[in-house]
């Protein structure tokens, strides 16, 4: 089993946080082959420098991809311009990481409206939902391409979608997370999203295509706020120590960045 | 223990399918001094003769109510209307039944867009998200004044929120589930107003507020189809002999209408 990730990648909302990290390890990681398509809402923008500089860094391993995922238009355009540039591997692994959370923590009740529900879900889910159907006629051509010998041998080098969801959206382990921060529209969103997990997992497998969940950690990010524990570096490097070994079995379930399965 | 439901009830979507039976069992069965608060879209339309047939079967004992899940200011006005009617005794037991299911069965993934996901998350989330949080201080009077010695005994006829599920809000059960019908809305739908429900078991428990999430059972209505194995009679029998047991125990989880639990 190889222990990095190949091919052609699509990671969303790469400008901060734990997507741009996911860029660097990833620029850093892989082979010469590997090609990186880092998605953000403004890569033009002066919240992207970070990104930018990498792409320098990196020369030809990173297509910056515009992107939006509440505007079905956005989504729709990113994909026609992956198509265009990808080629014949098809696409081998769609990390679904942008989300948004609010009203600001600890987003108790009182003050979520209505606003807050709509929009989360339709970043957190909807977005990913259109843009793995979307992207599925180059996800089946990577799966197509890379058969192994054993034929139905599914991993995120041949083709993969993974969904960065949360703990929090554990119904499970609601209980012990709950007071901390109430978030009903991020937590039903993310709960949602393991659905459509599980859902692209029964739906895509007769293609051969894997779908997993993954809680990145408590990291320290704007959204994770400084009193997270983990770092971005060591998040993601966690996370893509996990990945190149997932296949078949954890199809359709979810894992936090060590590898570690989380109740529904 | 009692087997019956009494006080001021309200139900959502009640002019055909399962809604509309629960207004008729709980007429039937509930003593004197309980009331229902029958909502539906258009209670003066031509789709809602059945209802307006049971007001004048049982005078005095339904308000119809017109409510619009999808509409914040249709909810709001509705919670008003309530309010002014309902006096002292407050709200008992809101049991949110109103949802849709798009695009047509079997919904496959080719057939979903993304005013599909939109749509569904409203109506079936969102409404119910709304109308809890405008209706808590009604509920959270019920539940102060009929305090039982106990203090902090959980009941439906205390004060309860139930949310009608359903089994394909199963994550867990998805495999077994998804070839009948994919149904990407109406699974994320109901898989978030399960985390719903447990996040108001959590937030609302301080007050004494149950809320349960039930299924109803695959039951023959517009909705269900006429393949359907339960009657919507059937169906309602079974949960109103369930709901009046529930307890502290109960609070936050997923029965069927049978009470026997469902995983997340
Ligand atoms: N940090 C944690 O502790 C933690 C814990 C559990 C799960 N997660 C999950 O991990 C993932 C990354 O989180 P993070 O901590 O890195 O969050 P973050 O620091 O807030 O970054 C979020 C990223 O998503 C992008 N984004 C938001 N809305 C977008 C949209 N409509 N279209 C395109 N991009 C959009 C942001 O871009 P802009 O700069 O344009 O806003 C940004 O790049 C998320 O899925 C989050 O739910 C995080
Ligand atoms: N039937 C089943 O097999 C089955 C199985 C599992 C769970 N369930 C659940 O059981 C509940 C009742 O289902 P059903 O089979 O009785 O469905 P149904 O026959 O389709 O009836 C749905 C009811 O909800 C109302 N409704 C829809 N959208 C609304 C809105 N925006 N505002 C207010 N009311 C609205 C409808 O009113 P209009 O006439 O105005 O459209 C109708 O009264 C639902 O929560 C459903 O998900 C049903």
């Amino acid at each position: 089993m190889s222990e990095k990730l190949e091919g052609n990648i699509l990671v969303t909302g790469t400008n901060r946080g734990i997507g741009l990290e996911l860029v660097k390890q990833l620029a850093e990681s892989t082979g010469e082959e590997a090609h990186i398509y880092a998605c953000c809402r403004a890569p033009e923008g002066t919240r992207a420098e970070a990104l930018r500089d990498l792409t320098t860094q990196y020369p030809g391993k990173i297509t910056l991809i515009k992107l939006d995922m509440s505007d079905e238009d956005s989504i729709s355009a990113a994909v026609q311009a992956v198509s265009e540039q990808i080629g014949a591997g098809g696409l081998n692994l769609l990390i679904n990481n942008a989300a948004i959370n609010k009203p600001d923590i600890p987003a108790p009740l009182s003050a979520t409206g209505k606003r807050d529900m709509m929009d989360v879900y339709e970043t957190n889910v909807v977005g990913p939902f259109l843009i793995a159907k979307m992207l599925l006629p180059l996800l089946q051509r990577a799966a197509e391409i890379n058969s192994p010998a054993k034929g139905d041998k599914m991993s995120c080098r041949r083709s993969a979608i993974i969904n960065i969801s949360t703990l929090v959206s554990s119904i499970e382990k609601c209980p012990e997370t709950f007071d901390i921060a109430q978030m009903y529209p991020y937590r039903t969103s993310k709960t949602a999203l393991n659905m459509l997990t599980r859902c692209q997992a029964e739906d895509f497998k007769r293609h051969n295509i894997l779908v997993t969940a993954i809680h990145p950690g408590w990291v320290r990010t704007e959204m994770g706020g400084e009193q997270a524990p983990l770092t971005t570096h060591d998040s993601v490097h966690g996370m893509l120590y996990v990945m190149p070994f997932l296949s078949n079995k954890d199809c359709g379930i979810l894992l936090d960045w060590q590898g570690n399965r989380i109740p529904w």
